[in-house]
């Protein structure tokens, strides 16, 4: 099975007046997740930016616990399905095992400058549809 | 049929090197809808946290078209769904009468100190209810 | 006297566990200052990257008393000094006639691809010199 | 010579329609040096929160060169001066040894509860003093 983690710390930039990590910020969390995952895969951001852009076309979030100040948290990326102008992603936010955010984001391959779809990388399809298998 | 809207300006601040608003700055965008449809329901934030507290438990936002800079845009609240301790909602992200993002949200009233959930006050239960059938 | 002032409302976005404005914060409530004072002078943000981009180079701030939860605030720009390429400015951040926080900026205008620093055009530096005078 | 310095990675969060790290964010960076700072010093953030808290009175920063997407920087975190309930601090903000930002800050320690002005534990500004020393 798959399990790529990022693991970071909560600042008190990340909190709010509810004593708790702002629910937007968890999105924040989920991006450099899944930036440190394709860096993983050998894909770091500038690459990712040659003429081609990755998108957000839908995010879901479900809340269960909260993430408070100087909490230390994992960030998962595990890869759902993959077309070759999207992918879908399930990414948990961990607290010491236990569940504190789960999260679906489903993201498009747009030209940089036409703003259009575009198929990704033949070499970076390759790589993602293998990570759907292991 | 209900219909309420907020006004925001789009800052530097909301933007990130893609030259478009940064996606987990739309559910700042929703909390601010919400918060000033609370506030013309009559319930300012400090009433609201007299010893309960709304929380999210569930998002999702679909993404059409990207806000940018200096952009005037509308943002709505539109109850979908009432009971004692939840509510949901709809909200759009609009410019120029154009549809950007879209997103339904579930709040939890939940008892300040004890984080339990908890019935939230019967006027505003009230108040709320009678938006659904307006 | 000149007196431009922009007023804004606190969120929860802005706020932190210590159930005050997040420090950082106050940088963005300056910008939107600078940026509806501009506006006000007729140049919106669009009509400012024509080729052209204003950068800060030199902040401080001084902290005197924290804006909360729901505050509705004032935050004003006034320039101090202005050259070909630079402009000054002091901005105060109050509540209720009350001044919370006091900042400077330096800002210097460079071309927008050399990112080297550039006059500013004559008509806008015009309109700024006219402003120190009133 | 003291030479902390806490290692950070730049994500879209951070960046702005111009292309680079948003100027307010340098003070999140600073916030994060500061906090690991304490954190080696003996201090995580709840141990500082146990009925006191530092808040910042002052904060100045010269921004150099601008960091952009994806790059690796370091803020350091220097003590230049220390009294029974306030400290002083140099923070740079460096990538590849090139200095990007620096920033000065003066914190104090008030009551988390009156939010007056406080004397910080002894241990505490015994450990705070020594490294001025080092």
């Amino acid at each position: 099975m798959h399990n790529f983690a990022h693991t970071l710390r909560v600042y008190v930039e990340d909190t709010d007046a509810g004593g708790i990590v702002y629910y937007a910020n968890y999105l924040k969390y989920m991006e450099r997740g899944r930036t440190e995952y394709f860096r993983y895969l050998g894909y770091s951001k500038p690459a990712l930016f040659e003429g081609l852009q990755f998108v957000v076309r839908d995010i879901s979030v479900r809340y269960f616990k909260p993430a408070t100040l100087d909490d230390e948290i994992q960030v998962s990326a595990l890869l759902t399905r993959v077309t070759r102008v999207t992918f879908e992603m399930r990414q948990d936010v961990v607290r010491d095992g236990q569940l504190l955010a789960q999260g679906t984001v489903k993201a498009a391959c747009i030209d940089e400058l036409s703003k259009r779809p575009r198929a990704m990388p033949k070499p970076m399809l390759a790589t993602l549809q293998q990570q759907l298998s292991t």
